[in-house]
């Protein structure tokens, strides 16, 4: 991640002088996405949009592996059904779009206003999850064991009327999946719970290549409702800590709430065990904060919409057609190569717009190779490329024949590179503290997580958080075994994080 | 379509005795979707939730062939911003979900309100259609000649407060996706709303086995702001017409309504001329009522979520491995496959069900083949098919290796089966009325279409919609030059048809 410092960058701010601001303008030069006249909601531009589709239909894939099967549950809650659920309320419901009326009308004045006439009945807010739709389904869909496991999934949007937004990262209405599934017993729903939590920390190091840790929030940190919360936390380029994706053991908690129940081979009637899992568009303000450098997005291979940027340097009138056969043929060859399933993806930009001013944009958008090709390259049958998480190293020149050869090779080099980046970051800016005044010292002047031994205890945690803003991120599976007294109590206390986090 | 009356059908009441509650009961019976909690709104459920995916993904490849990009624009939308487009509401956008407020709190009682502090300065209505979002980030992203032509699209739910529902058809929440073009010349956009129109006919035809009718609105039925509506009208069992797809030429209407110019070739500033068009949910209704019989659904073969549904019998304990193991090999060979670009898809019922229950959910949710495997069948490396179209003829034995080889062919056979079905009955109950009587009795007593010619005269229009519940369909493509005197009127007219429609 390093760079010349002299080169002038395509984001201003740049992460040194001002991360935040960075990452917002980071947002806007890589074409992913850009505010909207509705307050707090984004668009996804034709970027953005490729690049959720792409997680979406590699998520989707793992999911159906498991035999999760997709339904659509309606975007409405009415209130009365929502109040049945008071424990959940408690933890996301109550700042939401709430539907009060079904009309508008011309005013005397002839301008558009709600009809005050057309009040309805019964308000409904716009679903900030659908948890209790689920439910609903669920208790009518399971009558036996014969029906368990019931294994679901829905991608949709859903809506908080958050009051402070930042694209991606907390966005009033955003873009989701919602895992839902029901089993007969208590150990299997613990199962599947946490192999959703490891399906995601694969696809988020696997195909992000973001390294993440794995771990247990803590009691004061759980989903309301749930047993256990597990998360997969990533580390930002600030030491900020985001969680990229949750999966909760609910118990019997929610199957009683909404009435989930099974007969059982034996003929009794019981509650089943449910989980319930998600991850966001958030994932794409990860990527964006994991791997983003000071010219813009650095999108990782197996994810990426295009793989292979091409900017062809049409120099005389004369030369375009032997430099867009050349182009075609490369294109072609490209197209035929199987990229961890998938042909990769070139795309030529055809523009009368500058070549130079062209190689930028690609570079903003994060894409991982940019070819660049003139009548010098055409006549020696080369190519010029630019891997984008190298952009400072010298441009590379290959035969044409080359480039195809090894171009996969190439992009899982990229691919690993960009994961052991993230992971050393991580493991460098992780601080095992012994004591508090280590932990303390460390909070007050580094960015990163701290690593330590802790008791869950609230009015430790009100300190942290009031004090240094930091939270107890999680509990890591790998360590939950372990114990030993607390660093701040003394009491008997388990391995955990703590951060700033998103 | 013909059936033996004496034997017991799936779907109570059946198509002659109620089409109507036919149609429910039929959307129940086949898995598709159920009504939900919410009014209007129902829930996908798996099977449902997977035919639309498969329409999606085959529609969207359709539309990537063509260049256009994927957007995704905000859920909400401002009143005062929908005010600034008069013309376009008188449409649609009044009965409409709004909302004012964007908190709940417990009130005294401790139940679950609105709070009346969280009132909006500015109420949203839930999109019934994001035209105006489009529109806006339009006159942003086009500059000049050389950022046309722009070709968006977008995937979403989109909300229209109906006061009458039924499922698929007329829902408060449905599922669509809505393009929108931007194009530099008058030319270049009409064509391409005939192209999307075209690539809709297609899909419908090819894919859904519809035979459609492509044609021009008349005045009467065109879009608010459109100069010219296209459709594609199918013919439903009942012999009233349904809108499949829509694709409208705009004009300079809507680029002048939302301001989106681009400086042309000679560098003067042109307002662009836009396009938009959209198929929606409604299509899986269609499908139902085209090609579902009194036994549930029936499903294209090309469109279906599973091509084959096997259900194994398993008589005593010792068969089932010897029977799954014949059951996984035939699978694997299927599997192998390659059906219009896809892996013939197998679903085997593993459930402990009785097998003739496990044949009729296969055959209620209207999968292409039936496959039975007991131990006769392993025996003799047979199989046992059920044509689900023919679901009155002999069962057909066929050796196992035979039925892998010609499965491809059979499933295309099946296919033009139900094509060509749909086509003569649409044929069959469309009827050229010569005269004004011809036309009334036709429509006094039978089902299906008239064609006619017919002046665009808004009284007569209204007396049909008044007496008979017809409206214009369509003047199709095919013979719009032509001109006769019109049967209503005697003044010049062009072929139109007309039908009671959904």
């Amino acid at each position: 991640m390093s760079q010349k410092m002299d080169k002038k960058r395509a984001v201003s701010p740049t992460r040194k002088e001002n991360y935040s601001e960075w990452f917002q303008e980071c947002v806007k030069v890589s074409q992913l996405a850009e505010p909207s006249m509705v307050r707090g909601c984004m668009i996804f531009k034709p970027h953005g949009c490729a690049l959720w589709e792409e997680m979406k239909g590699q998520l989707d894939a793992r999911f159906k592996q498991l035999r999760v099967k997709n339904v659509y549950m309606p975007l409405f809650i009415p209130v009365k059904e929502l109040g049945k659920e008071a424990e959940h309320i408690e933890g996301f419901a109550k700042e939401c779009a709430v539907v009060t009326h079904h009309r508008l009308i011309l005013d005397s004045e002839g301008k558009l206003v709600v009809d005050p006439e057309a009040k309805m009945e019964e308000p409904y807010v716009v679903r900030p999850t659908s948890e209790l739709l689920f439910g609903d389904a669920m208790s009518r869909w399971i009558h036996s064991y014969r029906d368990l496991p019931m294994l679901l999934n829905q991608w949709a949007n859903v809506v908080r009327w958050e009051m402070r937004t930042r694209p991606f990262l907390r966005t009033a209405e955003f873009l989701w999946q919602e895992g839902h599934t029901a089993h007969a017993t208590k150990e299997e729903a613990n199962q599947f719970a946490q192999k959703m939590l490891g399906e995601y920390a694969r696809f988020v190091r696997d195909v992000l290549a973001i390294s993440v840790v794995e771990g247990k929030k803590p009691e004061s940190e759980k989903f309301p409702g749930a047993n256990i919360t597990y998360t997969i936390e990533a580390m930002m380029q600030d030491g900020k800590a985001l969680q990229a994706g949750t999966s909760h053991d609910l118990g019997q908690n929610f199957a009683k709430a909404s009435m989930i129940r099974f007969t059982d081979q034996e003929g009794a009637i019981q509650f089943a065990h449910t989980t319930s899992w998600g991850v966001t568009t958030r994932l794409i303000g990860a990527l964006m904060m994991v791997h983003g450098d000071d010219d813009g997005a650095v999108l990782p291979p197996r994810v990426s919409p295009i793989h292979v940027g091409v900017v062809p340097f049409l120099m005389k009138e004369g030369d375009s057609s032997v430099i867009l056969g050349f182009i075609d043929r490369l294109r072609g060859a490209l197209e035929s190569k199987n990229y961890h399933g998938s042909p990769i993806r070139v795309e030529v930009d055809f523009s009368d717009d500058r070549a130079s001013e062209k190689a930028w944009r690609f570079k903003k958008m994060g894409i991982p190779h940019l070819i660049q090709i003139g009548m010098k390259e055409v006549s020696e049958n080369r190519i010029t490329l630019v891997e984008r998480d190298l952009l400072d190293a010298p441009k590379e020149i290959l035969q044409a024949g080359d480039y195809i050869e090894k171009v996969v090779d190439l992009l899982d080099k990229m691919q690993s590179r960009m994961f052991q980046n993230s992971k050393e970051f991580r493991e460098k800016q992780t601080f095992f503290a012994h004591t508090r005044a280590q932990a303390v010292t460390f909070l007050e002047n580094e960015v990163g997580f701290v690593e330590c031994f802790i008791a869950q205890d609230s009015a430790i945690e009100k300190e942290l958080k009031e004090k240094y803003s930091v939270t107890v991120r999680c509990i890591p599976l790998e360590t939950c075994e372990k114990t030993a007294p607390c660093i701040f109590s003394g009491k008997p206390g388990q391995k955990a994080l703590l951060a700033k986090a998103y």
